[in-house]
């Protein structure tokens, strides 16, 4: 197995080519004091040693030995201790938090290419720090200064972990009907009783404590989602001085067996009249968990991206070294028994489709990111247009991302052919953990229905004409050059028929709102295929800038950009034509067949 | 977790109504002795039985359990022993076998369902009984009269099994570059030498004795393939009295640790001066291993459509049963805290995904079938036309339904959301069983070369036209029926299409070979769809007359059928114009790419 390197210099061409973060980070004042361009290279190449050293080379083992379980009590894979005091000792629990509570405030951009590598490295590992951040964001939100001070000041120095209960075996999509209650106390505590299943870092020896996060109904809430509540339900209790007290009534009675991360501790969580806090207002618990969502939901879509660009590495090494066959156009290398597989047109396609579908992710993940931060950071109309692009494109990021992720790992496996399904070159572990990130934090049919119903129909078309107008203005910019029209024209068509399949669908919806859950799906792979033309649209513009200036990424590096841009809108933008069609095919082929003919 | 229900239904359909194998059979005077309706219905039922019964209750305790491997000694699975030991006693072992040594002699038609059902049952147990069953064919057609009498009956039996011993660890898809030795003894044996990787079955403990044919060179054979022979080396040496003798020199010295298929054993095999038979001629063992491979390719395609059948009842079953969140038209059960998730359109579009995929390989299976019986028990025009189709279509049907088996079991995964996910409801296994499919047995991207370099290209369009000739002769047949009409017109457009790429292709590939390379897989993907497209057509005919005549298939299921095929045409057919959008862009952007630059 090759060993990971972080694609570092793809991520400094992204934050300083073509988004020109450092001039975005010094306009906006709460950045500026934390970040510039020299401040993020030294991040990402830190935190590139603790991926590639640490992460790296624990994750197969993770996979053999996974998480066990004993009475109660769960410990984590071999070295997994070692790596997360590594990770915290360089203060890495800390880099998306709240200055004001010990965090190091950095933007989304930045800690979305940190959770990339994480992710690249070990999943499983990743999954510890990274939920503990999304349950931080939370926190610092809508949590009391109280509970800020105590509990959020110890997750970002990495002391305490956190985790985030919502499902109940009943109750996964559909979050209305769970059966966890919280009795309010004469403390103004509350007693919290129910049994949370897939709380992935529930109970594990890493850290001293643990913070859940618990969504609960009082015993008088209103049914449905509207009667939810969030709690801060610690695994034990702190002290008036802040020391680490009794246990609460929260234990660990199971953890499941899975497909993939299997270094990743999902656990089935009793609380049986723990001792919970309240975050955010009564009632208003599922609003406190969707502020970390779009956060997370980027987070869960760069997972799959980060196992996809581990594939390729692996897959591409493999490529280049396993001889096998001859190329069709005569031998390449005579003196040798057989050629390298790199000259089959059928291997180069796969390698093709993930570094162009990789790299497309990347740079479309830090797009969202950069307006994740617009909107957390930003102010008047940057805050506004970032709020509307991270609320439109976030379950793109997720479902997209995840999809593609998982079509690229299964790609590298085939790579490898008959290796790629034995355990020990690590391809097949790829598959079956990157295959996760499709289903929670929202299955991606949930994110699709997300998109189109909530997202574009929920604001009449509001959102998307943000991003269509930043495309058409971006394609009324470079119209007029004729290098770019290899780009510009098919861009232009998807933009056009992606608004036309909107008006189209939102049209029929009016008389058989079915017509959205039918073409969901079809359409968010639309939209996340005319949304990626646009990105590799800049980013071929940008490289070709680069190779006429003599940029700082290299001619090599422009060249190699510029090839697979041209490999994206020839063989991969094409996909969006069959999605076209069969979203427009209407709801009735799916609804007119009665159950009981399946 | 549902209990597999083999689709007998619609196997007698396919059969009876829509082949009507019966007249075909009685027709033909080698099947006429063996088979009639009655039989194959006897076949079916008796099958079925095994593999609801036998082999999908071991299934999942196999995965978790797996083959152990102790110094040579391979210990199947619980219950393995078992199931095999009634598989045998029923006779299964003979069904497709040769009956001058004591096969059954059923045509391919009813084996693949046979293989289907095993395969739904439990991939890892089926892949013994049908490699051995691959190795007959090529002993009952290359074998002397002495190793037939000597072997072959004993592997129809079910006392012996056997193995294909091909892949060594430097040479795979490439197996002109095998090293194992084949040195000429003063007996007329061979000693055979050298190691030999991936070998399915190649020891275990549910036969008396392994008889394994081995691809090996002689030291004076000319270099690549046409060097190669192939040589029967049983485990056990037989003596002169038919009894098993002493250990031969071959020896098992660890078996895979893979993705999936745990309970099949993938061993590594040592031959060490091993006593050897020659089969066929010095020099021709690629051959000879070739006259099965039709046999086998179609069987590998059944193993991906088994794991999706089965993913489909268990995905049916559980969106039936699973209560979250209430249609978008308004609740349907307002009693219920929440309607089961069949309302949701991206459940159904799901399922409706693996139904019509499902029903329409089955359907495709069972027509190369009938040619490869045509091809076997056939006569004049009837027996070529058999052996082009087969030829055709064979690497359709292994890669095309194993790429759709593999959709198929993760779409049911996706169904079931988290719980997918978890090892307990065994949806997982099924996608880590049915990936190896698409990589076995000639990766899916070797099936796709095979169609359309040595196959299309190769016959010059000869073998294509032989299929497209009996589409158009279809659609003249059908397109003045107005009820067809829905389906005959986009067959015709694909069928106009599929024509027009070819020529394409083939016209381009003159001046650039690498042509074929870039496009193979989208092209064998674009005539899957058409060829389906066909069979959906044929049986949306049949069931439509069905349902006019009251056939014997009853109201239900023609309605169902007729659905299907409306979904097929509606919402998968279309799918053919991004992937002829791709085999046409041409080779360029896949090799103009240095590299270096990947």
């Amino acid at each position: 197995m090759a060993e990971y390197k972080v694609p570092l210099k793809d991520m400094s061409f992204l934050l300083h080519e073509v988004y020109k973060a450092d001039e975005m980070w010094q306009q906006l004042p709460k950045l500026a004091e934390q970040v510039d361009k020299d401040t993020a290279q030294a991040i990402l190449q830190e935190c590139a040693k603790i991926a590639e050293q640490e992460l790296d080379p624990i994750a197969r083992q993770g996979d053999e030995v996974g998480v066990s379980f004993n009475d109660g009590v769960v410990t984590t894979a071999p070295g997994y201790k070692e790596a997360f005091n590594t990770y915290v000792e360089g203060g890495w629990a800390a880099l998306g938090g709240d200055v004001e509570y010990g965090g190091m405030g950095m933007p989304k951009m930045l800690t979305a290419m940190h959770e990339e590598m994480l992710c690249s490295g070990d999943i499983s590992f990743a999954l510890y720090p990274v939920l503990t951040a999304g349950a931080a964001l939370s926190l610092a939100k809508h949590g009391s200064e109280e509970l800020k001070q105590r509990y959020l000041t110890r997750m970002y120095s990495g002391e305490w972990s956190a985790s985030m209960c919502l499902t109940e075996a009943h109750s996964g999509s559909d979050l209305g009907i769970i059966r966890t209650k919280a009795i309010p106390q004469d403390d103004g505590s509350y007693s919290i009783t129910g049994n949370k299943i897939f709380i992935t870092g529930g109970e594990h020896d890493l850290t001293e404590n643990i913070v859940h996060l618990v969504l609960a109904k009082l015993p008088d809430a209103p049914s449905g989602p509207r009667g939810i509540s969030l709690f801060l339900v610690p695994k034990f209790n702190v002290n008036e001085d802040e020391s680490v007290g009794e246990r609460n009534h929260v234990s660990c009675g199971s953890i499941e067996h899975k497909m993939g991360i299997h270094a990743s501790a999902t656990c089935v969580m009793n609380f049986d009249g723990a001792k919970g806090y309240l975050i955010g207002e009564l009632n208003k618990g599922l609003a406190c968990m969707f502020t970390m969502m779009n956060f997370e939901r980027i987070g869960v879509g760069i997972q799959g991206l980060g196992a996809a660009e581990r594939s390729y590495q692996n897959a591409l090494e493999y490529a280049k070294d396993r001889l096998q066959g001859r190329s069709l156009t005569g031998a390449k290398k005579p003196e040798q028994a057989a050629d390298s597989i790199m000259v089959h047109g059928d291997v180069r396609r796969m390698l093709l489709n993930m570094k162009a579908l990789n790299e497309g992710s990347r740079a479309l993940s830090s797009f969202v990111a950069m307006h994740l931060d617009y909107a957390t950071f930003g102010e008047g109309d940057e805050k506004v247009k970032g709020e509307a692009l991270a609320s439109l494109m976030t379950p793109i990021a997720k479902a997209f991302f995840t999809d593609l992720g998982f079509e690229n790992t299964v790609a590298g496996q085939q790579v490898f052919g008959g290796h790629g399904f034995i355990r020990e070159w690590g391809q097949e572990q790829l598959v079956r953990d990157a295959r996760i990130t499709q289903i929670y934090e929202g299955t991606n049919g949930i994110q699709a229905m997300d998109l189109l119903m909530r997202k574009v129909a929920g604001s009449q078309g509001a959102l998307l004409k943000v991003f269509t107008d930043e495309v058409n203005a971006y394609i009324a910019e470079n119209e007029a050059d004729e290098a770019m029209n290899e780009f510009i024209t098919p861009l232009n068509q998807a933009l056009v028929d992606l608004i036309e399949l909107t008006d189209d669908l939102l049209a029929k919806s009016k008389n058989n709102i079915n017509e959205l859950g039918a073409s969901a799906n079809d359409y968010l792979h639309v939209f996340g295929y005319t949304a990626m033309a646009y990105i590799w649209s800049r980013m071929a513009k940008v490289a070709q800038n680069g190779l006429d200036n003599n940029g700082e990424s290299g001619e090599d590096f422009y060249r190699s950009k510029l090839h697979t841009a041209r490999y994206y809108f020839t063989r991969l933008l094409p996909r969006r034509v069959s999605l076209i069609a069969t979203a427009k095919s209407g709801c009735d082929c799916l609804f007119d067949i009665n159950d009981e003919l399946f």
